[in-house]
């Protein structure tokens, strides 16, 4: 048991004016944490007693599939050369010379040391499979850091690398830290989607986010109960079949005059259809794929042709068509397609064979293919055409997904309706692939005694996200001003809160009461300042405990109230079962099980 | 349980040539680390639960008395410039720029950060005292880092901070961690000394280092049973008394013709008497301290008397003398004292009248304080001086304890005998005063609404020196080829190893003891490696087990053999009593407390 009197929580009654994010507002006020530098804090007690049972959390999962290390922050050069981060990384990467003008530089991720190890100690397959993880410091010369310790220069961070003999072990690896994952995220209370990322980028084939949906975050994500989840540059969805038109004459395509009506709503009320019976055009300019620039030029006209009620996702085109995009202007227009603004349509752009290849590029939405009979420009001012048929009556260069999903649509795999937002990155698991231990020259003797190289996964989860995170979550639910954490991770599981330390008859069972908790094996705090109630159930709610119990003039009639913040619940208990019914509450909240998928 | 097939344990047969101490050899042979770089090291699994557990102590013990925070080790250096250690901290300190050129340095200690966090946080007494402590990683660029953890460039310190409205309220917090310090080291199984130190440069009012003995060390030390504890340059001992020699002629001095004894033990032998009835002359030339360089030229003499059969300890002399020293030559005892080499002494050699003072300083050493009727050189070639008696016939300059004690002579407090030897420093207490707090501007009201100035103390530990002090230990104790730590901080308490695991009955009985002892809390390593069982058992002492079970043939009988190795003792035990047998001696173990002081 601690008691307020004898602890150092400075709370605050405002944030400081440049806190944006609600969890930086609210750790500052909390006294969890304060500034010392751009992207850099100190923990103060409350926060380090959050983040340590965060740790423990992660540590004990951990455990279960992998051994624990702790790698140096100091990095050589020499090593990061080997691999070829040295020059990757650039200002992101903090870098120094000791005294002897050696370079060294603070680690962000352990790759190259893991590798290393790797590449000395294990020599035959009999040593396989490793999971190696610890639980350290990073440092990120993060360019804007911002949002309290959402975006910071030093932070804690799980890392695991995986070393196996072959692909099927790595399977194995990685769904082993898939499920660690998950138990870790649920024992702190969180709810979390896991969202597929594509990596082939980085040689790796397989890749998965773990998110939060929070308004603080920075990436979008969809999600939906039957556990699809992507991000929205991936994101798609099932669409709900739509009964194309009926040809007209003889169903080819046929000019109709449209005069004045540009728009998709104009042209939709004008020709008496649907905005999902047009065809929406949008024209850019884009950079070409770099090997063309010096044969091409650098620009050349994308053309998307989206269902007429879709918008398009950029990220998604940008995916496809490369570099820099934007609109075409009307002078453009005009030259490149001989069509005015408002009129554009597919039939006579002739397009590109290949998205690399010089031409226009032209992309059919797949929401567009196999319908029939679409309305569209003309390619002529005051005209449209009807019966437009995709790939009868023009052939785009490719077709793909590049709408924006709505709220609500149905997933693609479980047609149950998505949700869409901004979510925070709590964790990311990663087939590497051999990157490192081919770059860096390990490899093990297999089964039949020939030199392998061992194949990689990496694994991160950043222990303050989980923290902010988990704060960012209940204070959206209780308007921004106040959270509670889940008992797995707050400071103290509960308060007794003595309303009247003058008065003795409360002071006792103040006492009484948190004395039984803690022997309930509870992590108790015992508000016991000469303060009024208010001030105490102010500060109790801000520093975010998940139970509070009220020691007030209820104890005559020997009750006291009991608040369970995690689900807004006020209830009044008899002194003598306060201890038993609050232990049993926490320990049911510790086992629950939280569904794997958030909606 | 944990199974030594499946762990990470990369033993070796050799530790690599350049490893010196037993601890940094035995550390790289038994798998507990690997270098990464000049001073900076990869903990593999077994180094790093032991630094865990080690953490867990401290963590434990801290928890008692104070706050956990935890600081950033990135620092800017506008922090720094305010407590003028920028540029005080020189080489020593890593420094680096962030990506906008900014300032930054790793923090050797945190009184910066803790006191700019008290200075913004604390307005009253009230609020008074704090201990507020971290666990974390630090960076010194050590300008010689060798002796594998024992001196390196990035290692785990516990660091703590008191702020105390008082002198009276600092002694609490410095005898808080006293008591703290020596419950960590005596649960982690050391025997340690704790060393009054001397702290007057720092502005500090008292200090306490706590050291192990052990080669290895770079300090020497003298203690004793009774809790006598020092440098050997703070170091002294009672001297049994010794009966003078009965005066000559007058009882004033009195040449005595000596030709061509010089040395004391020939002047002894030529006069029949004992060295310590004669006084030992040395001579050095010694910097002035520097006020007075330019009045007096750089070089003054410095003559010191000692009894006869004593050395002189340089250390002392040189915090009376200052700066640097060395012998006089014989051409400059000639041109100074008119005396020749051999036959210096004190009667008739003008002594300055104060150290800091222009002229000879002449330094009597406190043994020789109420002798009377001594020989000395009588300042003339073959010739001494009986009856010489100190103060009467000649005025030191200063009367001091300059000379070295011996192993064996009684401590001054307690007439204990004295051990003498090289010795490790664990931790460190210190009280710091307003060094800090002043220059920084921290200010609390005090309980006359008047702004106070917090006085400080500071404290630190040095997680990993705790593990190699407990290594070399032990190792010293067996020859320096292996070790057994403490189970409070053994990566495993116990290893059961199956001699043969080929023999069903042997790998029934290994996994149903390891099982046993795991169900009675211990956490246990079972070595079901398909090895010979001499590899199995060297390997299980290298790596520094406390307890090994051999399940060998006696199994058949019914019987294990247990080998305490921290005890050296062998037994057989009965199969079905092993698991509580073994269970009762860690459990005895972890409770037993050692002395607080060793001998």
């Amino acid at each position: 048991m601690h008691r307020w009197s004898q602890l150092f929580i400075p709370t605050l009654r405002e944030a400081p004016a440049d806190a944006e994010v609600a969890s930086h507002k609210l750790l500052l006020r909390a006294g969890y944490i304060r500034q010392l530098g751009a992207g850099i804090y100190s923990y103060l007690p409350l926060g380090n007693r959050s983040i340590n049972k965060i740790i423990a959390i992660v540590r004990e999962e951990m455990d279960k599939i992998g051994q624990e290390f702790l790698l140096p922050a100091l990095n050589p050069r020499e090593l990061w050369e080997e691999s070829g981060r040295w020059s990757v990384m650039g200002e992101n990467m903090f870098r120094l010379k000791d005294r002897k003008g050696a370079e060294l530089c603070l680690a962000m991720t352990h790759e190259e040391v893991m590798t290393s190890i790797a590449r000395n100690e294990l020599r035959s397959y009999k040593q396989l499979p490793q999971i190696w993880y610890q639980i350290q410091t990073k440092f990120r010369d993060e360019p804007r850091p911002k949002s309290g310790l959402l975006r910071v220069r030093q932070f804690i961070m799980k890392d695991s690398y995986s070393f196996d003999i072959d692909d099927a072990g790595l399977d194995l690896s990685y769904q082993k830290h898939d499920q660690a994952y998950r138990n870790i995220f649920t024992r702190c209370g969180l709810e979390f989607v896991a969202v597929e990322a594509d990596s082939g980028a980085m040689g790796g084939s397989a890749s998965q986010e773990f998110m939060v949906y929070t308004d603080a975050g920075e990436d979008l994500i969809a999600s939906s109960a039957s556990g699809y989840a992507a991000n929205i540059e991936k994101a798609t969805s099932r669409l709900a079949p739509v009964e194309d038109l009926a040809p007209t004459g003889d169903g080819n395509p046929e000019l109709v005059h449209t005069p004045g009506q540009r728009t998709i709503e104009e042209v939709g009320a004008f020709l008496n259809t649907q905005p999902q019976h047009q065809i929406k055009t949008m024209a850019y300019m884009a950079e070409l794929p770099e090997a063309d620039h010096t044969k091409l030029g650098k620009l050349r006209p994308v053309v998307v042709f989206l269902r007429g009620d879709h918008s398009l996702n950029e990220a998604k085109l940008l995916l496809i068509a490369g570099g820099e995009l934007r609109p075409m202007t009307p002078e453009e227009l005009q030259t490149t397609f001989n069509a005015p603004a408002g009129y554009l349509g597919p039939i006579g752009i002739e397009a590109a064979p290949h998205p690399k290849k010089p031409g226009t590029l032209v992309i059919l939405d797949k929401a567009l293919e196999g319908r029939t009979n679409l309305i569209a420009g003309a390619n002529k001012e005051e005209f449209h055409l009807r019966n437009v048929t995709p790939t009868r009556d023009f052939k785009p260069t490719i077709i793909a997904d590049v709408r924006n999903i709505n709220e609500g649509e149905l997933d693609p795999i479980g047609e149950q309706p998505l949700r869409l937002g901004k979510a925070v990155e709590i964790g990311h698991i990663f087939k590497l692939g051999y990157r490192y231990t081919k770059s860096m020259g390990s490899t093990v003797l297999n089964r039949d005694g020939k030199e392998t190289t061992p194949i990689m996964g990496c694994y991160g989860i950043g222990i303050e996200r989980i923290l902010t995170a988990a704060i960012e979550s209940s204070a959206a639910a209780n308007g921004g001003s106040a959270y509670a954490l889940h008992p797995s991770i707050a400071p103290y599981q509960v308060v007794v809160t003595i309303t009247n330390i003058g008065d003795t008859t409360l002071l006792a069972a103040g006492e009484k009461v948190a004395a039984d908790l803690a022997a309930a094996g509870l992590d108790v705090l015992l508000d016991d300042r000469d303060e009024r109630a208010g001030v105490k159930f102010k500060d109790a709610d801000l520093v975010g405990i998940p139970y509070r119990i009220n020691i007030g003039r209820g104890v005559a009639e020997d009750k006291v109230e009991l608040v369970d913040r995690l689900k807004n619940l006020n209830q009044d208990v008899p002194l003598n079962q306060i201890a038993s019914t609050v232990a049993d509450q926490i320990t049911s909240a510790l086992q629950t099980s939280l569904p794997a998928f958030a909606v």
